[in-house]
Parts: structure tokens; sequence; C-alpha cells
């Protein structure tokens, strides 16, 4: 936990005091070890980061006076359109794309998606946020990123995803592309991931039509969980 | 499993054939699904990549003919200096790392390491070849990465790693530094990757002293085991 993330309820109202009782008390007390005096990195959900100085700690709570006043950091410009993973992956990916900046994720349906995922608890909005939060305390940021699902894949491309794509770059990751990933993008980036075993040629073709260009990151087939960070650290 | 990965006491003594009994029959029978005549990728640990042509599969074993006529993918001319993470985070940065085709692996001491960590069961040799088996499965690759403990920082940076660095370039992963991790790099890299909390001021200090570059990826900190796909894809 890089930054201790505040609620507007955490304040005492009218002041600049939290009070905070719950998971991140414990890890600031077991973890950080804090004592009163201490400095803390914090940061107000959807808002701006700053500092919390530790009042008071005891066995129940501890209690800061906070002053904001840094913007988070700036996100990518970049639209994930991820085929749904083995929920274990899924989780991971979601840490990682919110603490890399990604704001806005479709996960989607396709053909190699075992149908089970869809029924995952880890799908729940609650088990969602929770790792979201997890990406946000790592990277030291506030903005949640936006987890839309769509689980149909044909309704979803057709009717959807010409408008999200409009003046963007639009990617689809795809092993036997001839392509390599671009470096250096400095444009707005759509980028579609397929899921393992990868987008069948039907559903390639289909994001090609859309204008969608395929490419690869060389021989090697890396997992879902590691060829999102090897392609987002290639383009930005 | 994208790659069969054979041994050479697999095959039936002066023929092309292997008998195969263990997990990877079990996974070419339930995951795959494969069928006598069905053709799979196979690879001979340390030599080429091929097909293996399925002659019998029944409830104990598979037997392939096997022909091995490509050259496995290149690797990445990187030596990975990595401070050793937290076992399970260890396990995936080994499977990743050799995914990635990373060939040579130094898990070093660093002062933010917790001791238990050395004493880990993941450390065994059996344990951290499994992760490496699993990462030539995944890239279809045949050749292991060589991965060796070095449990004293002082002695390895001092002793070893200036003949280590010899004409490569040379950085350490590191957040606050105002450098930008350099991209597409056409050389022999060596990259040290601090722990959770980063090296301490000592350790950059003695890395920079070598003629390490201290490079960050911007204001964000990434986990371990996401920050080395982000700068691997950044610098290759």
């Amino acid at each position: 936990m890089n930054l201790i993330l505040l609620y507007s309820n955490d304040f005492v109202k009218g002041t600049k005091r939290v009070v905070i009782k719950d998971r991140r008390y414990r890890h600031i007390k077991e973890i950080h070890r804090a004592k009163e005096g201490d400095t803390l990195c914090v940061g107000l959900v959807g808002g701006q980061i700053g500092e919390g100085q530790i009042l008071k700690i005891d066995d129940a709570a501890v209690e800061m006076e906070v002053s904001l006043t840094k913007n988070p950091p700036v996100s990518l410009p970049v639209t994930l359109i991820l085929s749904l993973p083995r929920p274990i992956v899924l989780k991971r990916v979601l840490l990682f794309a919110c603490s890399a900046g990604v704001k806005k994720i479709y996960i989607i349906n396709s053909k190699r998606v075992e149908k089970s995922f869809w029924k995952s608890l880890v799908l729940r909005e609650e088990k969602i946020k929770e790792q979201l939060v997890l990406g946000l305390e790592q990277s030291k940021d506030t903005i949640l990123p936006e987890v839309v699902f769509r689980p149909r894949f044909k309704p979803f491309v057709e009717d959807e995803l010409p408008d999200i794509i409009k003046g963007k770059f639009s990617f689809v990751a795809h092993p036997e592309a001839e392509e390599e990933c671009p470096k250096h993008i400095e444009n707005q980036v759509v980028l579609a991931i397929g899921p393992e075993g990868g987008f069948i040629p039907y559903e390639i073709e289909k994001l090609i039509s859309l204008g969608f260009s395929a490419v690869s990151i060389g021989q090697r087939i890396l997992r879902v969980e590691s060829v999102i960070p090897v392609l987002l650290g290639k383009m930005f």
C-alpha cells in the first residue's frame, strides 16, 4: 500500500481529519508500523493526493490530519478490450491494468472463453473493486477505472466498438500477425487481447474489418497477464 | 502447454519415437484432447523444436513420431538481477522471464528482502525448474535459463558484478530516478530490479558506482512481477 486511499466519509465532518478503522488501519499499524507524528502518502478517491500526518494511533483506529495538494499520476491513453480470462488471471490483470493507469476496460466474450468463467464470483462488482483499489494503492493513484462486461461478442463488436475506436489507433494482439507491436505511440489507443489460445480467425477478421491492426510481439507466446504489461511497455 | 518439452530419455532407443506417461501425457490427453494422427508442437530440451505426430494414445501413455527441424526462438539479450521477492512472486517472475526469453537470472539479497524468503521451498532446484519448464512450454522454447542465487549483496556486487556488466548496458529500476527507461536497445543489457520498497540508497549508490544507470518508468510504482515485463517491453 504505497498510498492510503481515503473516502469522503472517512473525514470528521467539517475538518481535514480522517478516522480509519478497517484494513487500511491494520495495514498502517502492522505493515507500515506507523507511529504518532509519522507522515503517510494518502489520496482521496477520485481526487487529489497528498500527505496524512498521524495524530493518534491506538488499538482500534488511526486518526490523521490530511493535506491534499497534488494531482494523481497521469493515466495511460488506452482502452483495454480483454477476452474474459480465467478468474485468477482476471484479478491479476485488473490490478496490473489499474496500477499502470488504464482507465477503461471492456471485458468481452469470445469463442475460446470457457463459459464457466462468466459465473465466477470474481466478476462481482465488489470483487472487481477490490482489485482496482489494490491497483490504485500500488501506484499512488485515486481515479478508479471503469470496468464494463460485454458477454456477447458480436453485438459488442458491431454496435459499440465502432464508436469506441473512433479517432484512436486500434490494435489486436495476435501471435501470428506479421506486423510488430508499434512503439512509443503518442495517440489514444484501443488494445484488444484474446483469451488463452487466441481469438479465432472469425473474431480477428471481424476486428480487422473495423480497422484494427493485428500486431505481435515476436515468436514467443506469453500468458495474458504478461503480454499486457509487455505491450503497454512497448506502446507508451 | 504450447509446446511439449521432450527429454532424451523419452526416446525409444535408436528411433525418433517418444513414449510419455507423466503430466505431459495427461495434458495431451485431457487439455489438448489429442487423438491418433494429431500433430503437436514439440521440442527437445536444449535442442530444436518441431512436430510430434501421435502414433498411439491410450489410458497410460502417448507415443509420438518426432521430427525436429527448427531452432527455438531467439533469446533476449538481457541478464536479470533480481532481489529475492516473495516466494509466490518469484514463481511468477521466473515463469515470465523464462517465457520472455531471459537466459540468465541472478537472485540476490538486498536490505529490504525478508530473511524468511531465503528459506522458502520455492528456492529448491526442482521447484525452480518447474517454473522454468512452464515458461519454456508457454513460449515454445527449449533452452533452460540459468538461475543463480547470491544470498550476500556486497560480495556479489563487488566481486562478480563488474565482470557480469562488462561491455553491456546496465540499468537499475528505481522509481525515483529522473532518467526514463530507454527504448529499443540493440545491445546486451543487465537489468537490476529491487525488492518491494526498492533498493536502499546504499545499494543504489553501489550499483551506480559500478556504472549502472538508475531508470524509472514514470510516476507509477508497479509490483515486481509487473515492472519486469513493462521494462523488457520498453527495452526490446
